[in-house]
């Protein structure tokens, strides 16, 4: 059955729950938080990844800083100015805590009691969580028509439930499916350096039951030329105006190989994904990162400790080798800047932030 | 400086030494083998490994073989029939010890001493050492007008000097045109998942003063475009008649993304890696190997110690995405069933097997 990535347990007075993720696959623990601090490590230190689920962290840490002192606004803001500086590039996290600060201000102009001022503040917490949750539904239920019996499915890194607070946002296309009594069969990249899809995607999946099959990424071309694989799904990081695409490095080869191997490559990913104040993929800036995550593996080292290496965290995949967008509004077929402007300009309003 | 692979120390009564290529990157330790049962140990747990570096070895081993016994042509056939089982499916070792065999028959037929007969099989050795350098440094001479200034290079696996007895066959590309004083910068695929690439490939590389890159296998098409590769040459375990080709996996989508790319993309091997009882690529047989190589990494579990896996060892590049291949007699411009015939029916002869 597939775990809760985070939960909160009990009333005002009560623990955020979150696994452990730097423990995964050989342990799954939930670490308590009851302190700011607790929340602060937690996601500073990984224990926690993926933007959504970040979002929701730290929404319920905005309760936990905001009931630790007399002055609950006073406490809730120093706590969410705290909280922010956990992973300052996290767009989500200062998104949440934002909106929770906001709230906060808001709701102290009507002068509530200091345990009504925390009650509504969960209650906020809660409500940003289930939307999390209902925008992985939603993009589950909008992608999972795309899944048919008999599909090989690939997916790259983790866009999964681990990821989110609940069911994910790839991997929410496949659960959608799965849920329907869809037979179907998954493929994992592992997805080096950081191995989120042997570590996690490969995990979440066995665990709710999904059946999944671990590969190398280096095998996923030869996997698609055997037919093993029919459908591609992915998540972004960042999609900018054109549907150019941001996501984990090793997606644009994926999607390069899906191109040679005439297989549908989708990206699906809530609609606060699109970022249009970027025109196009050529705009996005693209991290590159600590040399040793590729020099070594664990405790192992795979090369010489000072090797030169190359580094990027994520790539970008051009919109022309995308066959569409599952967001959770809807799927937009063969991205371009006219066909995404359309596409919100006729989808329902909802939480576009 | 590129260290020797192995090498014979003395006279008859000399010694074998060889990289323990297991303790590599972390360590340069040479194995000496004065005993049969060394050179079998050595073979058999992968000290040394690589097609041609294993031939070598075996004819060094049946020196030591033959000098075991007060007869030595006896002590040669045990040896031979016993070192043969060291690996069974290792195409050079049987090749090696068949023709050191049929050599010391046909040398006992002249009823030599015991110590001309050693040092007569002790110059056959030699000369299969030397043909082998001659192979690797004839692919090199061939390739390396390839290679130009500003050139980036990538390769995949470890086709090196390590593979052979020395400078390699991919890699021979790389140093003939490295001693040539040409400008150019090299990426080594890391080669999940035994990582031969990084273990091996960017090591020797390094060794050599070659400027090596290390990346992971699924960045290698994302450094196509960002322009950093121009040129792609790897090695090649079986050519079939038509030039569909057998390599290490991951190989397959390193072509692919070539092609798309519009890089040239090279296989560099010796005469004696073509098949011609293989009309074309889907008639070689795919090994499926250890699901334990994916799942876990050294010391560290990557995935949970019974998740299913796909681990095929290598996979069949088809000759359309061959810009060449090149040989120790030449390079065949876009191999196809009639180039490589045309090929074979004017090349020099040689030691063709």
């Amino acid at each position: 059955m597939l775990p809760e990535t985070l939960r909160w347990i009990g009333q005002t007075d009560g623990t955020l729950e979150l696994i452990d993720q730097r423990l995964l696959p050989g342990k799954l623990v939930y670490i308590r938080c009851n302190q700011t601090r607790e929340v602060f490590d937690a996601i500073r230190d990984l224990a926690v990844r993926g933007a959504p689920a970040i979002g929701v962290t730290a929404a319920y840490g905005a309760v936990i800083a905001a009931r630790s002192g007399q002055d609950p606004l006073k406490s809730l803001i120093e706590g969410c100015d705290y909280l922010v500086t956990a992973r300052p590039t996290a767009v989500n996290l200062s998104w949440a805590l934002d909106r929770m600060k906001r709230f906060g201000q808001t709701l102290a102009e009507r002068n509530p009691s200091r345990e009504k001022f925390l009650q509504v503040l969960l209650a906020q917490a809660k409500a940003i969580h289930e939307e999390d949750i209902a925008m992985c539904r939603s993009i589950g239920d909008h992608g999972s028509v795309l899944i048919n019996d008999g599909d090989g499915v690939l997916t790259h890194c983790n866009a999964g439930s681990l990821a989110t607070s609940f069911f994910g946002t790839a991997l929410a296309v496949i659960y959608a499916a799965f849920q329907q009594g869809k037979k179907f069969a998954v493929y994992a990249d592992e997805t080096r350096p950081v191995l989120q899809g042997a570590r996690l995607t490969h995990w979440e999946l066995t665990q709710a039951g999904v059946d999944a099959t671990l590969l190398c990424d280096n095998m996923a071309g030869y996997a698609m030329k055997q037919g093993k694989i029919t459908k591609i799904i992915t998540g972004a990081d960042r999609i900018a105006a054109n549907g150019d695409t941001a996501n984990k490095i090793g997606t644009y080869s994926v999607a390069v190989l899906a191109k040679h191997h005439h297989i549908p490559f989708y990206v699906a990913a809530p609609i606060s994904t699109f970022d249009f104040s970027i025109p196009d993929g050529g705009h996005i800036p693209i991290e590159e990162r600590n040399a040793d995550e590729v020099r070594q593996f664990g405790c192992a080292l795979t090369s010489l400790p000072d090797a030169k290496v190359w580094n990027p965290a994520f790539d970008v995949t051009p919109a022309e080798l995308i066959t569409g967008i599952i967001t959770d509004r809807g799927i937009i077929d063969r991205p371009t800047t006219d066909a995404i402007r359309n596409f919100f300009s006729h989808a329902p309003k909802g939480t576009l932030k």
